[in-house]
């Protein structure tokens, strides 16, 4: 298997630092093979702006999708973002790494995603009629292949659980899941979380790292969260909605987006348990 | 009323930057300052690294959490951050403008609240005990203000709707109200959301100017989100869930935290129309 890790903490002597090592170190001893982009060391360039696209006229109104559909079109992208997506294809299985900042992903991590999901690449690709709305959410160029998160974060587990105050660490991971993984085809792995970690212990690193192993060892038989396919009848085209007959009686808001029952008929293992399965 | 507008779109000609100009417009003719933070224009600095805290020992390992904290303590911040901060204490409303991109904002944007956020300054504030959890969610530095967004997306209001395949906007951007804007103390008022803009033409722009500006002379009065506070005794401390007897039995996940009943007892208005009173 061909495993990108994508690395976004400024501290290679951090935790982030040490869970990323113990995860190639897993991988490579399975004979994975195991590239790193650490955005950090790497000097990434976070803002999209008009230097990324050096073929846009200089005195035209910069239209950042007019600009990268054109610039992915004439491989005119620049060298940095090139270089993402040649690994992006290469890949079989993309794992993001970084700590949870203000509920969501460090700036760099987030201009890695703005710079590199170029238009045509990432988005804008397929079909649009009253049969498909674009190749997206479970289908698109990244169909087929897996990833994952491995996400760290200061608060307690029970401030991100069902009733927590900072809402539930699922829905929060929910934009980047499916708004980012899955929309460009990724099939989407539970992500493994790390909580309390302004207070971790020498002793409290082994089991984490452990569990960390225990998921590389298993990447290729997780399975992943059951995201609807947009294109698969699920949904109204063009107004995409789900279908009223579809989803638990009781969910709402993102929990609709997943084929639960389906996932269910299918393994008979309830989901609250699959994110624990390793 | 002071107001700071932080605008992170890298085109000025484009419909973000006429939209501002139209708040920036109203505001003023009501008498009201305006300051505008304009990222790109600014150059601002996206990544938190060493480089933000000269005071931190070059050879020691870098705790971004724990710089931050000492940074704020010894006014060592850099000099763009502490403008920021001064900016943000000066304001009583504070409105952030960005172009929803991957469904979260620009990198520049998330790198603006990464840096600006400092330790002692927006979190790390208050007391922790059995009764308190720190000073957040409601309470903060940042108390008694008011912030609001205005965002624009090219998808379709549909896909943005309860059943909308994108997720419901109100959750999309609820780790942004909540979590960023709620965190450190503000008031959050509804979004002000502009969908499909990317086939915007000419004979679109005045209705929506003029909705933004109807915004703009109500900023004072509009109700904000009812989020509940953290310490207001509605959570358990410290697991901070909320109590089993609150939130509507049909809501799940983020709705959770805002208290609808009683911000319905207190006016009769219906949450679904508290978006469009403006």
């Amino acid at each position: 298997m061909k495993v990108l890790l994508v690395f976004a903490h400024p501290e290679p002597r951090s935790l982030n630092g040490a869970l990323r090592d113990v995860a190639i170190r897993e991988l490579e001893a399975q004979g994975h093979e195991v590239r790193i982009s650490d955005l950090y060391a790497d000097g990434w360039k976070s803002e999209v702006d008009r230097a990324d696209f050096p073929s846009w006229p200089p005195e035209a109104r910069f239209l950042p999708a007019g600009a990268s559909k054109k610039a992915f079109a004439t491989n005119t992208l620049t060298d940095d973002v090139k270089a993402e997506v040649d690994k992006l294809l290469w890949a079989d299985t993309l794992i993001l790494q970084f700590p949870l900042w203000w509920y969501a992903m460090p700036a760099i991590l987030k201009g890695w995603v703005d710079r590199v999901y170029a238009y045509g690449f990432a988005y804008g690709v397929g079909e649009h009629s009253d049969k498909r709305w674009g190749d997206r959410f479970g289908e698109g160029t990244l169909a087929g292949k897996r990833a994952m998160l491995i996400v760290t974060t200061g608060g307690w587990e029970e401030h991100y659980s069902a009733r927590g105050v900072n809402g539930p660490i699922d829905d929060l991971l929910f934009p980047i899941n499916h708004g980012i993984l899955y929309y460009p085809g990724y099939d989407v792995l539970p992500p493994f979380v790390v909580y309390r970690v302004d207070r971790f212990g020498e002793a409290d690193f082994e089991p984490v790292a452990e569990r960390l192993r225990e998921r590389m060892r298993t990447l290729e038989t997780t399975r992943p969260i059951p995201y609807r396919q947009q294109n698969g009848g699920d949904y109204h085209i063009p107004s995409m909605q789900l279908r009223p007959e579809l989803g638990d009686p009781g969910a709402a808001g993102f929990a609709l987006h997943e084929d639960r029952a389906g996932a269910t008929a299918k393994s008979a293992t309830p989901r609250s348990t699959l994110r624990d399965v390793a």
